[in-house]
């Protein structure tokens, strides 16, 4: 099996974009949201089949753990309220997706964090989620939307969180959405910033002393981490801290969404097979197709074929470590005899 | 020749840095700065013949880009008249290592840059540093240390500055200092965020149709670019911009300081041999040695060496790609006949 481990629903029905809009609006009125719309179970199919159904089936993939569309989390706007109400609006439309097509599609859900709100009503809704049927979910480790102010990811304000995440038995994928900084672009600056800024949080800490199940992906490729190697492992023993095999790489992973062929080499020559997972943010943040090779950038299942590993190497990026990383997945495939 | 574009006085006499304390517990008290101290040859020679100047030697190269501590520049610390006088005392410490070892330092200077300033204060001490022989300049593109307040390095803010930079032919390294953000450790985080970031507002912009000879070196080896290079090439093309080639690749140079191979190898095998210099930035994030070759992290001359390219690639490498970008080195070292 082929599992994609990064796939955002950025195709949404406009009706449900279109919520969101009008949501916003009566924040900003003071007045009372209109009722989420009606979308028939058609729309929603027809926003798939032609784009990730499409694309997954070209590319001979066979699954995509599925989550809400990033850059429109912006879990800066309004209040926590507004952010429960928007997040349950996503994670539901998600779990319709999961529902339509549950072979395709394992759900993951996005979280109702809020630059001034503590994690309570995150945990609600991940227990709520998981209660669902999602495997995962997405923590957003700068709610603010661009400037970092949020307190490290090893600091004890996101420990009741790790604690739910621990006990349910879901991963997360560290995953900013969009920027509110005019200096930071979101797919281009912000979301590599924020990679790399989380994994040196973690070797900055020692969050899996405390939580030795915690599992994190971060997500394109591990930001800069991958080729910066050297620097961390040097980092790491300048801080005096273990080496990063044990320190961290018991519990944090990279996906492939790296997009073009010496990138993904590198990944895969740097980093041990059993702590990358295969991803493609399809339908994302870069579109196009690559003049150099004439496929889609982001077309990663092409790179990992050709890379120089061996059969075992690929099943595990491909499939293993996916279903290693979200035990919930693992059991719903065994439940259907894969 | 070896040419090290990107090291720091990071082994600055004692009484130097004993006197910026002063200076910042002057500012805050509301009293006087106490004079600069008297540091004698001696001090200066004892601190670089043990550090840079031993190591240099060591490994082999014979000249180094040589500026203030990046993580001292600090330009958020009190007012504009702090930064310049902080600025000046650096330059003048680096113009007296750049005097006793001619051979061996070419200086850049640091800037009286502070979040609340315009850039006046900033050319006017690039040009005092030209008349005194320095060759190029490091620019902060975030003074506010560490939340990414400052416009993007294509916003007009920049533009006097731009043009002082080409009326005096000379380069700016964009390079940030120490970090006042918890969440983002100096070297490990703000320094590699930083240098991606300033890519991607490059990439959104068109700075160099305004200004076609203006350079810049983007350190650590352009941060994420290169591991992301498809990601970069995809992104242009979708912001409908022109291949990076032309849109920025005639303006923009990355440095070595890249610490382990396979990085290293990436870089030279995707970013093309005119656009990398020779770097390590040593004595600087990674004092210590990589167990896995037995050597310094950031000794990067064996990374280049160990490169499959041509001697042709290596001597663009490591002398004439830093003699293309600094003009005045390339005259100074015209007038020594070499």
């Amino acid at each position: 099996m082929i599992i994609d481990c990064h796939g955002h629903y950025t195709t949404a029905p406009a009706a449900h974009n279109d919520w969101r809009e009008a949501q916003k609006a009566a924040f900003k009125a003071g007045g009372a949201t209109p009722p989420y719309p009606a979308i028939s179970d058609d729309e929603i199919r027809e926003t798939l089949e032609t784009n990730q159904l499409r694309l997954l089936r070209e590319r001979g993939a066979d699954m995509t753990i599925f989550s809400p569309r990033a850059s429109a989390m912006a879990p800066h706007v309004g209040d926590e309220s507004v952010a429960k109400a928007w997040a349950r609006a996503n994670n539901d439309l998600i779990k319709r997706c999961a529902d339509l097509y549950p072979d395709v599609f394992a759900p993951v859900c996005m979280l109702p964090q809020n630059p001034k709100a503590d994690m309570a009503g995150s945990i609600e809704e991940l227990e709520r989620c998981v209660g669902m049927g999602f495997i995962g979910c997405n923590l957003n480790p700068d709610p603010g939307g661009g400037h970092f102010t949020s307190p490290p990811l090893t600091d004890r304000f996101w420990y009741p969180f790790y604690e739910k995440m621990v006990e349910l038995d879901v991963p997360a994928m560290i995953h900013v959405s969009g920027s509110c900084n005019p200096g930071l672009h979101a797919t281009g600056a912000y979301y590599i910033a924020a990679d790399t800024i989380a994994f040196m949080q973690l070797i900055e800490g020692d969050l899996f002393a405390d939580f030795p199940t915690l599992r994190f992906i971060i997500p394109h490729g591990g930001g800069a981490v991958p080729y910066h190697w050297g620097r961390y492992r040097g980092l790491a023993d300048m801080l005096k801290q273990p080496s990063l095999d044990t320190h961290l790489m018991n519990n944090v992973f990279f996906d492939t969404c790296v997009y073009h062929q010496p990138g993904v080499n590198l990944l895969a020559e740097v980093i041990e097979t059993k702590n990358i997972l295969f991803g493609s943010e399809m339908v994302g943040a870069v579109r196009g197709i690559d003049p150099t090779t004439g496929q889609y950038f982001d077309d990663t299942k092409r790179y990992v074929d050709a890379l120089p590993i061996s059969a075992e190497q690929r099943h595990a990026i491909y499939e293993g470590n996916a279903r290693r990383v979200f035990p919930r997945l693992d059991a719903m495939l065994r439940a259907r005899g894969l």
